[in-house]
């Protein structure tokens, strides 16, 4: 894989992590979709090295993983029934070692950096990306630059900063910092693997492969996943339209793309049949993992979704604390609000679409429920308070 | 398996889930240690099934799991260079579910409870125990009851209340609440899966005979391990005990037991020789998931510790603390302060015990450093602050 494409203009460019936008159409760029066949290695014991062929990397250096990626598929056992829903799995992407799915981009990106060389490598961050490309970097011994918002959360700086980064925090708006990053990081030659990064799509690729695995090659027939910059659903998809243009699969699952209403770009330029995203002034959504006003991978999104029947939706925050409250309540998974708007969305479709009561549906959760605890102060149950001589009773009137 | 046996004065008792202490020594009971030889079913995808025989279960119900176990191994490759360490190892259990090692127990015990028909549950923890308790429990279905100390961290309740339990913070001694918690489960009938459950005991087992497979049938020399009640090492030294009584393994790795300087009845009482613990009046650590004054299972750990030649040691709050940081800087690995004692009690030892350099060390990292961020807001380096146009000169600063 020689080359970076343009889905827009199809102009190529060589493969350089300092120049992965289009000099013409501004849009990310892309490793083009190969159709010779690749070789997919099914006794390797991760699944990184399964699927090396389809990756940009000549072999995997294993001291530069934290045993991201293998993460488990969860049937909803009981939400199945509650709602009568089609089969209904989550990938939990939430077991990856810094809580999120950024772990497998960042850990392709961290492999192309040393291969190459590179000893400095940054990101533009509200959270999950901040922590997982700060863990990746300290355990590659690179020096690591994070750049986030002014208004970034105690929370998510702290579990970051725990790595040792150089941590910044930027006033100004988000869109304008995460271009400038791009070209600080040319000329100071760090490495910025942002959400749309090249390296990092490649590396959603593969939970899309694995699903192809967990399935015993019969894709599913519904893949949700929620939807903020747009790399991830892009990696995802990128999967399986590799493994169908390789004859691996006749058919592509249909992606069901969702935003939080309170910041939807991508779903409202797909609503409205426009071909190119508006930014939006702000966002303002409970689901701030996913909050992005100005997507720099929407395009590409609206692009890959109307080409292969796939779709954008959103979900209210009050539907997404629902959902979140759900899969934890319903089924011990305890996951992101950004996570929960998978479920969300599901319920909300599930009287649009005629879903066939064979038809296998999975929902990407994306990061763990303990990286936002402080917004969930207010909305959790009630706690009882007694000392232990009170103890008896307030168990009697307990038990139902 | 169909008895419960006491280590101290050698009585039998029936496997019931509401009696697990000794009537006459009041020390926890544990199934026994079978000398004929269990059968490891290879060939299973996950550990629970391929070491099903060594547990006191008849079939795992794979509904009532939640991808507990199969951990990964990952070697300290930077920390090993910079202080000349043996070949060391972290046991990484922080990529459990709930976010710690108590998924193993309480996957066991819930699985137990549903075979015998038991509807409630509960049990009484300072925090990691809880949220896995509650998490498990949702996912089966069960009543749960989540006994809590007065002074439990907003963190800890919130990650635990989202499952949906009867969550009650009860004033008065800890100690007294544990044994309180049993007597009302019995009249009640909730089934309190506590720290030095057998059904729990037998899921941490687990760890040691994945951590054995991982050594390719070779056990390491040193398994590194904190110590709270006492439930998790013993556990771990009776999967190896067993291994050993059937003929797996000629030799038992050496155990070496963490404690806090703050709370350390097992370590002192093991270093003044005595046989049976002592409670101290209260712990004072930053390792509150092992911060046990009165630790139930205190004695039995003293008593394999000195039959095996394990060692008790304690290790200072800034040796803790300088371990966590060393652990997440170095190598990308968040963890508990209570679980980065394993890495300071190896800094501690490595002068004293005459490590050869071929020795493997592995390190049981007990919990993520998610569930106790607030703690690390003062201690993490300081973060800088600019805007989009002086960002060009900080990065020039402090590029090296």
């Amino acid at each position: 894989m020689e080359h970076l494409e343009c889905l827009f203009c199809q102009k190529t460019f060589p493969v350089n992590p300092f120049m992965t936008f289009c000099s013409e159409c501004r849009e990310p760029l892309l490793f083009p979709i190969f159709s010779s066949k690749k070789t997919i290695f099914f006794e390797k014991s991760n699944s990184l090295n399964k699927f090396l062929d389809f990756l940009p990397l000549d072999h995997i250096d294993s001291n530069l993983c934290l045993s991201q990626g293998d993460t488990p598929l969860i049937p909803l056992i009981n939400l199945m029934k509650k709602f009568n829903l089609p089969q209904t799995f989550v990938k939990n992407e939430t077991l990856n070692p810094t809580g999120s799915f950024k772990d497998r981009g960042t850990v392709v990106a961290v492999q192309k950096a040393v291969e190459l060389g590179i000893d400095k490598i940054g990101t533009v961050s509200t959270g999950n990306m901040a922590s997982s490309t700060a863990a990746f970097g300290a355990r590659a011994g690179l020096q690591t630059f994070i750049l986030v918002k002014e208004d970034t959360s105690s929370e998510k700086i702290v579990s970051t900063l725990v790595h040792g980064p150089h941590l910044i925090k930027v006033r100004g708006d988000y869109g304008e910092l995460f271009s400038r990053s791009l070209d600080l990081g040319r000329k100071h030659q760090i490495y910025f693997m942002n959400s749309v990064d090249p390296f990092r799509i490649e590396g959603y690729k593969i939970t899309g492969l694995e699903i192809y695995l967990e399935f015993e090659l019969n894709p599913p027939q519904y893949i949700v996943v929620p939807v903020s910059a747009g790399g991830h659903i892009t990696g995802l998809m990128k999967a399986f339209m590799e493994l169908q243009k390789q004859g691996f699969i006749q058919t592509l699952p249909k992606f069901i793309g969702v935003q939080a209403e309170g910041c939807s770009p991508i779903a409202q330029a797909f609503m409205s049949k426009k071909s190119k995203v508006e930014r939006i002034e702000k966002g303002r959504t409970i689901a701030h993992a996913i909050s992005n006003p100005d997507p720099p991978g929407g395009n590409i999104v609206l692009k890959l979704l109307n080409k292969f029947g796939g779709l954008m939706i959103t979900v209210s925050d009050r539907d997404i604390l629902a959902a979140q409250k759900l899969l934890a309540e319903s089924e011990g998974i305890f996951c992101l609000p950004a996570s929960a708007t998978t479920f969300a969305g599901l319920l909300k479709m599930k009287d649009q679409i005629a879903f066939s009561s064979d038809d296998q549906i999975v929902l990407v959760i994306t990061g763990t429920g303990l990286k936002s605890l402080s917004a969930l102060e207010a909305t959790v149950s009630a706690v009882h308070q007694t000392d232990i001589e009170s103890l008896d009773s307030i168990l009697s009137d307990m038990i139902e």
